[in-house]
């Protein structure tokens, strides 16, 4: 069997220029040509640093909008799975949403952000999918989907491996630093593969200015990084991963990390 | 406010021989003698290589036993709250137990240690407590116990921060490496100080060696190192704390770690 090419891509987009970001995010993925999985950062093709409801709803699209049908085109035609950062419109409500594009999809399977951080909280409505698995079996592999800062919390990527993610991919914007601490242990306390593609770059809005940290990177199962990028450059990463060596959370012949859990212990 | 003065004791347990091991944590507590809180390793007073359900049975003593008033006793005149790992009997059952030791305290609060590792399952009953927190008004604190193999989990720490810990003690006899990536970050998803006491020293049975790691230590409630020791040295390591801090979980005015959790998307 052989591994699955995953690769994440880091760039700084330009806030509010959609069509700008598109053309850069359709250059990259000429770079990411050998990899199975892309994974762009969160809000990749709109910009960060929304003040308000009003600005994002002037440049959030369905998941079956344009942008979104361009990028579906292109994982078809590059037999690519795609996911994208975007701003979601939907029923009148605004998520910060990553879509998962497959070859062979019709649309977007979509994941809306469950713990927004700071102004989001202004200018987003909560997430309500819940974590999402995707079971791909043409490429063997279950992907889960968390956005940013749902890093922090440690519930987001062990509901999606307790739903069987082997990969989560982590659309990103990162502004601080402590998860560069937090994000292996995420990988390795439910051993499965970890991609972070965060931004570069930095937004100034209404005199506040935030500086994206890039360092995206690509951890094992057992928390090692198997690639990670600088801070400041546009690059593609690229890691092979075996996500069938998730799928027993055994470790020697009496311990298991999932079979050892005691749920009936745990509080909510 | 004054702080907290915390103590985590690293020291080689005898396998077996009480009387010896009890002897030597008396002798460590003169060196423990400023601290408020000391924190002994798993399994401290017995030694940790059990190969069966009655070589646990032959050290093991209910939480008011002979030893455990000892230094119940010595919690009293010195006026300090001891957490001691060791080998409960109880209703005819076995288990890996802390003891949680007030110094007006009557009798021990008793932890019974949730995950098992490896051949303590062969060796112990699964714990029946739960995780515990114990509210300390004299020295306003409010403590949570985990034992070793339970950093494994995020949702035994998840669990005693949601419950309103502070500080958790964690009594160690760990064998492997990767908890040294892991507790720091157990201290800043939670934002709480943990201590954790680990053993050092080897143990051989039925031709098995085990070789425990020390590098005990305590951390910050935001993941940093406040202590820590060597692999192989006896020692006691003292850090001030404030559990004050822990209180508030923002992190700035629209930030805050457990008022932004959503446990309605979260799975067991």
């Amino acid at each position: 069997m052989a591994g699955l090419r995953v690769a994440v891509v880091q760039f700084a987009p330009v806030f509010g220029d959609r069509q700008r970001n598109l053309a850069t995010m359709l250059a990259l993925l000429d770079a990411a040509r050998p990899a199975h999985v892309v994974v762009f950062p969160e809000l990749a093709l709109s910009g960060y640093f929304f003040q308000s409801r009003q600005e994002v709803a002037a440049v959030a699209e369905p998941a079956d909008g344009l942008l979104l049908r361009r990028l579906q085109q292109e994982a078809r035609w590059r037999r690519q799975i795609l996911i994208i950062g975007f701003p979601e419109q939907a029923n009148g409500r605004l998520y910060n949403a990553a879509a998962l594009l497959l070859p062979d999809g019709d649309r977007a399977v979509v994941y809306r952000k469950t713990h927004l951080f700071y102004k989001e909280k202004l200018c987003f409505d909560p997430g309500d999918t819940g974590f999402l698995v995707v079971d791909v079996p043409e490429y063997d592999v279950r992907i889960g989907m968390m956005i940013c800062y749902d890093w922090r919390f440690p519930e987001a990527a062990r509901t999606l491996a307790l739903q069987g993610a082997e990969l989560i991919v982590c659309p990103s914007n990162l502004v601080t630093e402590a998860w560069e601490m937090v994000m292996p242990v995420r990988a390795l306390e439910n051993k499965v593969y970890l991609a972070v593609a965060n931004r570069t770059g930095t937004e100034e809005r209404n005199g506040e200015r935030l500086v994206f940290r890039g360092k995206s990177a690509i951890y094992g199962y057992n928390g090692t990084v198997l690639c990670r990028a600088g801070e400041r450059e546009t690059t593609v990463l690229i890691a092979d991963i075996e996500p069938q060596r998730t799928r027993s959370k055994a470790f020697d012949p009496l311990d298991d990390i999932f079979a050892d859990r005691r749920p009936e212990h745990y509080r909510l």
